[in-house]
């Protein structure tokens, strides 16, 4: 009985926090700068590429929230995850987008970033990983 | 009325960016590292919780929702601002919360974190600002 109380505790670390060498951590968040004139007004089209992006991680999305602000027409859309979230704030009067993919475990975040860049077709964009939770 | 429409226009380009200095951009994220043993399975606590940091901040809440995981009691908790987002995830087997600060403006996320502090009384916290959209 022991050893199998040892064994779940074992899954239950590799399900929920991420490995890179040594390094264990409890999450991964993509930073995304977007840079791009398309849809940052449009919260159906928004929501339609967070679903997507979501699905391409293969991560599981519980909710999403959308809000439309005036007088700009920004849009801020999040999904809850089971591992976490994605949000995405749009600024469309300087053409840009705050995107964050923060998810935990094994899932890869980076797997999003072709969806945002096939949909919004962006000028530009940058994206920046951070390891969140870095376990002693 | 020319004239107006340019202040109007001043005004919201003040609105909805932030300055330091000569540098202009979209928003402030607060990213939030928090070592602690307290709540971190306490939906409603953190619910009062995300409350309270949104309301030292001034900023606005526009709704809140809150997941909690089996089997480790994980609480996952995102409000929408009207100024962007707060989230809160947490990690109770490592004793383990990551929470983002994302606000536009001139909101200052960081008056959020005397809350924090206060509330989740942690071992440890380390705070990383990071500002999103810089202008050119």
């Amino acid at each position: 009985m022991e050893t199998q109380t040892v064994i779940k505790e074992k899954e239950a670390i590799t399900e929920f926090c991420g490995r890179e060498g040594d390094v264990r951590f409890a999450g991964t968040h993509l930073l995304v700068e977007l840079w791009t004139s398309k849809f940052l007004r449009e919260p159906n089209r928004i929501r339609g590429i967070i679903i997507e992006a979501v699905k391409a991680c293969g991560a599981t999305m519980l909710g999403i929230d959308l809000h439309v602000f005036s007088p700009n027409g920004g849009v801020s859309g999040v999904a809850i995850l089971q591992e976490s979230h994605l949000s995405i704030h749009t600024w469309p009067e300087y053409e840009y987008a705050a995107i964050d993919i923060f998810v935990c475990g094994t899932i890869n975040p980076s797997l999003a970033v072709p969806v945002l860049k096939e949909r919004f077709q962006p000028d530009r964009i940058e994206v920046r990983e951070i390891k969140r939770g870095i376990l002693p």
